[in-house]
């Protein structure tokens, strides 16, 4: 069945980990809403803010949607802004950190096999 | 390897199928960049324009960016604008159709095993 709904509609979920400050998560497709393969969430950094510097086996697909800041990860830091586009490969220590005056907002896909 | 580009620097692809009309997709993430589960696209579609009345094995899954139109499917039309979600399950008859003034632009993550 074809799921259709806006992004107002849809709850964001404040991330409480360790190494993360001012970071939410909107599942804006998942497994309840009838998808078998992978997850598109939207991910939301406040001013301020970041996600944790960490690794993971699963990949990222993402497309900064607002805002700016700079990516870190073990080769170094490299700034990010909207219109960028990024893949980040499983086992690969990562973070975003928002050093803008605005939400950074980037769409994250992962796969839904975890 | 960590991939990294602007959305300016991609080329964008004008869709010269039967039934699309001002059409382009946007690769944004795919094989050639390491993917391995799923591309993350963006389809672009001019003002009066639409993509074909179709279906397929695949799912989509998409977020419109931008602009306003509607989704045509065998249950009949369904306004769409900007910050809406739709989840396309595979074998479901679908077109987008732009009605607005501007371009209407969405994210449409397709699976990688076609």
């Amino acid at each position: 069945m074809i799921f259709h709904k806006n992004i107002s509609e849809i709850k964001e979920n404040k991330i409480d980990a360790n190494g993360a400050r001012g970071v939410s998560i909107i599942t804006l497709i998942g497994e309840d809403h009838g998808a078998k393969n992978f997850v598109m969430r939207i991910m939301k950094i406040e001013k301020g803010g970041y996600s944790p510097y960490h690794e993971h086996v699963w990949e990222h697909e993402n497309y900064i949607l607002k805002g700016e800041g700079f990516l870190r990860t073990e080769k170094g830091k490299n700034s990010v802004k909207k219109g960028d586009i990024i893949y980040i490969p499983p086992n690969e220590l990562h973070s975003y950190v928002n050093t803008g005056n605005e939400d950074l907002e980037l769409i994250c896909v992962i796969p839904l096999m975890l």
